[in-house]
């Protein structure tokens, strides 16, 4: 209850721009939300109340570039275990395994270092978004192919009509639903 | 003196690569400190601390795409002021302001949302890096443009010996020295 009184107020605190990046597009902003502290608050607390509910088990956040950088570091700090990147290509040193995934036009690739996986690591996945699922999917896969396994996604905003969510078959949880 | 203790000990957690991205740079990765839950924590308290010492006006925490966001978040939420982001251009929704700014080859921009910023409004600055102190320059610029008043910058590590710190004409404080 508690809860659910949570997310309807935080909803609230995203602001809608029509026609953005693209004409029909309705871009979710929520740096709106990011403004206000009492709701980056409230968003932090209710992200960690959903990952020790739902994965528990998770023994590491994974962040992907660059808006799940907010968040991942956030909780990874408030859950007391590791955070670690997943970044576009040319930016992390060392060893790396990486991903191509498809764009609406091209191709594109994600990078993580493979120090950073240890063989069985259970991993929570986190980002910004679930749109039309090829990044977070993408994610997935990286840290399956690095010998991670995914206990679970965690995603702040999800889209349902573009059924991102099918495209994923590790458990994922979204916080506010559009 | 603890203070002191503190930065000794996660500077040890800063790994080093050489020649990265390109021969004869030698890269200081901090992603490695991250994967350091405890590290991770004492990094974010040093951060408050030293912000509460040196900038104890700043009402809103400006974060730079996209290192930045993995430090500013975290301050902004343990300060309880607003986060603000600055980014690469065409990823912010709404009116921007726009500033372009010199790379070692070529010109690079960095947007912020015109909304973000009231008049006035005393900014803490976040970065991972002051390297040759370029995109730091370019954000304080971006910042009072838009009528905001930079109070001082954070950086997690300063690279000495490119004495960048030395375009910034606002207050810069880093926590771990190379």
């Amino acid at each position: 209850m508690e809860m659910e009184k949570k997310l309807k107020e935080l909803k609230e605190h995203i602001s809608t721009y029509p026609d953005f990046p693209t004409p029909g597009i309705v871009f979710r902003d929520m740096f709106s939300l990011l403004r206000n502290p009492a709701a980056f608050k409230d968003l932090r607390d209710v992200m960690v109340e959903v990952t020790k509910r739902n994965i528990p088990d998770a023994q590491a956040v994974v962040g992907l570039e660059s808006r799940g950088f907010l968040f991942g570091s956030v909780l990874a700090i408030e859950l007391g275990i590791p955070f670690i990147p997943i970044r576009k290509p040319g930016k992390l040193p060392g060893e790396l395994n990486s991903v191509t995934y498809q764009l609406e036009y091209g191709t594109d690739k994600f990078e993580i270092q493979k120090e950073s996986v240890q063989p069985g690591l259970k991993v929570l996945l986190v980002d910004d978004l679930l749109a039309t699922g090829g990044s977070l999917k993408a994610g997935c896969q990286l840290i399956e192919e690095s010998g991670g396994e995914v206990a679970g996604c965690l995603v702040i905003m999800e889209l349902l009509e573009l059924r991102g969510r099918d495209k994923i078959s590790q458990p994922v949880f979204s916080l506010l639903e559009f």
